[in-house]
């Protein structure tokens, strides 16, 4: 796989790319969880690049963080300004539109927070974005006013035990993607928690653990649904 | 495809195996809606003929209905009789166990009525059955005693608008299948009603509708689902 860094508005991002197939092809942003780009995002890039997309790790952050307290202070912020994260994930599919790597066709995927910006960028309403899919995803709504109709499919691969994301929380996710007429699924898994794409997370007790299994069946639904948006 | 038509306990059973593979495989039972074994039933089995296992189409009417309101009133009686339906479930499975053409391994997939009997087989607790699929299943629980520990890796493929199947009936088949220690994965798929995989159903205000596109993720989860599990 080929990986060139790329700065956008004082971002740092990476496209991820086959170099054995040729032309444009459909471009999928990679969102990161609240650790930043790391080995998670990397590896989901490369996924990507194998499914035959143009991959293209997003920053949120503008920065390497300084360690997890500094991690924890940048996502607080984002989180408490919905309108200036917004901004960010519009530079990144920006950026991605303007690249002359893809054909016009366009997806997300993130993790942890990174879920949470693939739903906000559906809830946008950009009709390029076909098809997004939210590892452990947060599900809380901006205070933006979100699109009347979502033109994205809309996949929340979701682990059941997830403090951060409730059964009432998934409800109410499917509330809001009904009332914008998306086309959307919950994968709901049982006996999983937050975070189990993430071979580093070892809270079981806390809700935290990583999930070989769990990781694998939402990779195959990732998979279908690129397969079908595309 | 290769179908041969078998009797069993005064049952009338179907299977179907590729021939052009050799030796024993895993074994699928599948069960079928209220409307009795017909094209959805024949044609899933040779879904699963094709992805290589032994598909039995089962049979817990005992005779072929003679019209819908002779299906709903052997529905009915078996709803009603859920310690004879376990039965009539368990002699499917017995066969399959007997036939020497599976290699020990099994699993089930149902539509309807069909994806209560799966699901009813899971709470049986069989450890030869390792994986259930249910398409658009009915979730109340029978009156005998579920299994304390359900081994079976169980998938309910679900349209979140299907009447049948409330969203609180989800979550109570969640919560009876964490008690239970299952491995569990509920598709919940918006804009999706009951029946989504029978092209006859043409009943979209009434909730029941055929959806290509939702049979399609259906069948990729449970492909995925088996390959795990056999």
């Amino acid at each position: 796989m080929q990986h060139v860094d790329q700065t956008y508005e004082g971002f740092q991002g990476t496209i991820v790319t086959d170099p054995a197939r040729s032309g444009t092809r459909p471009g999928v942003l990679v969102f990161h969880s609240i650790a930043w780009r790391g080995p998670v995002e990397m590896e989901a890039a490369e996924r990507l690049a194998n499914l035959g997309y143009a991959a293209f790790v997003a920053d949120t952050y503008g920065r390497a963080p300084e360690g997890p307290e500094d991690c924890r202070e940048m996502m607080n912020a984002l989180n408490a300004d919905r309108s200036e994260l917004r901004r960010r994930i519009e530079a990144a599919l920006d950026w991605m539109r303007g690249s002359g790597v893809t054909n016009g066709a366009h997806g997300a995927i993130g993790f942890c927070f990174g879920g949470k910006c693939v739903l906000d960028l559906a809830r946008m309403g950009h009709a390029d974005v076909r098809g997004v899919a939210s590892f452990h995803g947060l599900f809380d709504r901006p205070g933006w006013p979100t699109a009347q109709k979502i033109p994205a499919s809309v996949l929340a691969l979701h682990g059941w035990d997830d403090p951060l994301a409730t059964p009432e929380q998934t409800f109410a996710l499917a509330a809001e993607l009904d009332a914008a007429g998306a086309d959307w699924q919950i994968l709901a898994m049982g006996g999983v928690g937050h975070a189990f794409t993430n071979p580093r997370a070892q809270d079981k007790a806390g809700g935290k653990q990583y999930d070989a299994r769990a990781t694998e069946r939402a990779w195959a639904a990732t998979a279908q649904l690129f397969s079908a948006v595309f």
